[in-house]
């Protein structure tokens, strides 16, 4: 029996598929620090379990297909306090970000069409491509000019008569780059020329450590028919359990596709809605801390980074990620490596290899992904650790 | 801009889009007795919402991508209950049935590949498959002879080199079959013939009002390797908002395939697991009462329906829907015509048109599917509103 080409081409999650070496070392009695995953440690707003508790039916029932009423006021009013002015029906729940992006690829992609990202960038767009049976592309970007946006050109050569849409994050999942606002221009600039959609994966919008504001692919009003907006509680609220996002978009007709898509699966988890519908109850200052928070991190994470010899990093400038190069010549075999062979006070710390973060096989084999989602103690004790296992390291190789 | 043409193909869905309709009539202060959804009335267990309420933690993070433990070995001992006996490894938690057919049909179906069913079936099949890039092909039953199971001859004449899968569900939506042994046989041994997969959407395991015992596709140890079964909470526990879901299959690769789609959706709702998780704590004589429920429904809704003239029907014997034949020129005309004019001491009544249900044009224009998830007096309300439409409606059209 034969499988499709869609799932044998796919690789497993380069975030998840280490999970088994990071048990071996739990089970010999070892700490595992947690660098290779975006999981909020911050509590979940109090809000979200009240309203739940305080969500009494008999019969837990669907809902709506496009998300419960309360659940799409309370993202609309989210969007409108970032001056994005979405109707209702401009509007839909989805499973997560994930679901969103994934009916998004659907919509938008035939068998063999192409999207753009910048690369490095988050693995599970190329899974979510090649679900909707295309493939993703990327334009390169280094962290040698610190992950810039990369030029017309370089997006240029990209683009065929296959290309549908640019996909990517700001705040960026895996670099951390926050675009400016002249960087976001430019990729409306091609966009238009090219007559693309642009796929913005939002989900970091609170976490924007910079003086600049942030600017959304929303805010311009000329293109609204060529955006998505891509949206999750799981980041900004420290929900991830609760699987719960949005689509936003001003395309009448890409939002009828994505109905038919929304209804298929009949609704999202009722309990998750009826949290999630809650959030317009928490304090601005909740996402202030947080972001405070994690900005401290970073200094720790940074200056700790910077200590140690013949590892090369720029710094994020928002979302909890960071992309390094290491000394060593393949990241992945140094993180088992670690994870056997190093601990400091009974800890060892797992971290993501980041070549799955590039199309171009030419890179990304000696980077590794952190995610700074552990207190400031933490992220001190793995950079020791991390620092240890460099210099111990066999196969040890100078950037 | 251009959408994909898989979207451009796909249907809305004849189970939700008359639900403006239906609203229509409730703004005229109308009750709508809803015979068009397989929404349980029946109280969802207590145990779930304790559970859910037992679970504390502050943070509510993402579950691994395979399931919780607790989840998957709940499921794993309802299985085993049935005599199905499947490790952890063989098991995936989803999001409801549909996320578990969508991922079923990435794994199976590459761009033009086909998946034989038994028509009339549930329409989201249809979309699933074209989710995949893949068509459904209907291998036709008719409700002439009780919608018995098509011959091999039926099924062979549908049988292409595209042909990857066999779909379909027992006790089945939406013609209430419960197949026989034989009947079960007899698509074993077309699927070993031309190698096919069967993929067993058995999630109304439970509604089975035949003396018969209920057979399932996991009965059967030397075609294990090409048989997947799917399952849901949904209809059996009346959580359907929960959106909890299994995949079960001895076929290891097929398994592999999975989890990476499983791991790029990162993971099922949390709290939903944990309602989930504790569903081995329902008593028996849960599933027991509600069967009975359902099956004295089926008997009141026969009853009426066979003092309707005009109509065609057959006596389903599980699940919770019927698919009767009209007198009528266009049976979701019908529907929406007798939601605006037809009313009963301020009742009127939602129905779904069959169309959908078949891949053959010729079938299924004047049928429509009843869902009987009300209590036995709506049954009878519904009836006398449905006989008293089908007297007045100016197209009517003897059968």
């Amino acid at each position: 029996m034969k499988f499709s080409n869609r799932v044998e081409g796919m690789a497993s999650s380069p975030i998840r598929r280490l999970s088994g070496y990071a048990q071996t070392a739990r089970d010999k009695g070892l700490k595992v620090i947690p660098l290779n995953i975006g999981q909020p440690d911050i509590e979940t707003p109090q809000v979200f379990y009240d309203a739940i508790s305080h969500f009494e039916v008999s019969v837990l029932e669907y809902t709506n297909s496009r998300g419960m009423k309360k659940t799409l006021e309370t993202m609309q009013l989210y969007l409108r306090n970032y001056g994005l002015d979405f109707a209702i029906e401009e509007l839909v729940i989805t499973a997560g970000a994930s679901e969103g992006l994934v009916f998004t690829m659907m919509t938008l992609l035939d068998e063999g069409d192409e999207v753009l990202t910048i690369e490095p960038f988050y693995p599970n767009y190329d899974t979510f491509a090649k679900m909707a049976g295309g493939r993703l592309v990327g334009v390169h970007s280094s962290i040698d000019n610190g992950f810039a946006m990369p030029s017309i050109a370089d997006f240029e050569d990209k683009i065929t008569d296959k290309t549908k849409a640019i996909l990517l994050s700001s705040p960026g999942n895996p670099t951390g780059r926050v675009y400016t606002q002249a960087e976001i221009e430019q990729v409306i600039a091609i966009a238009i020329k090219h007559d693309l959609f642009i796929v913005a994966d939002e989900v970091y919008r609170e976490f924007n450590y910079t003086d600049r504001p942030f600017v959304s692919f929303g805010d311009y009003p000329e293109i609204a028919e060529r955006v998505v907006l891509v949206d999750s509680i799981s980041k900004k609220y420290s929900a991830c359990g609760a699987r719960i996002g949005s689509l936003a978009s001003k395309n009448k007709e890409f939002m009828a596709h994505i109905m038919k898509l929304c209804q298929s699966r009949l609704s999202v988890s009722t309990l998750d809605q009826v949290g999630a519908g809650a959030m317009d109850l928490v304090d601005d200052q909740y996402v202030y801390d947080n972001r405070k928070i994690y900005k401290n991190r970073r200094e720790v994470l940074n200056q700790a980074l910077q200590k140690i010899k013949g590892v090369k990093v720029t710094e994020p400038e928002g979302a909890f990620y960071n992309i390094i190069q290491l000394p060593v010549d393949d990241a992945e075999k140094f993180i088992i490596w670690m994870l056997d062979q190093v601990e400091i006070d009974g800890y060892t710390v797992l971290a993501t290899p980041a070549q799955a973060f590039y199309t171009d096989p030419r890179y990304g084999k000696n980077e590794i992904r952190l995610s700074y989602c552990v207190s400031e103690e933490m992220i001190e004790r793995a950079m020791a650790i991390l620092a240890l296992a460099l210099d111990r390291y066999p196969n040890r190789q100078e950037i």
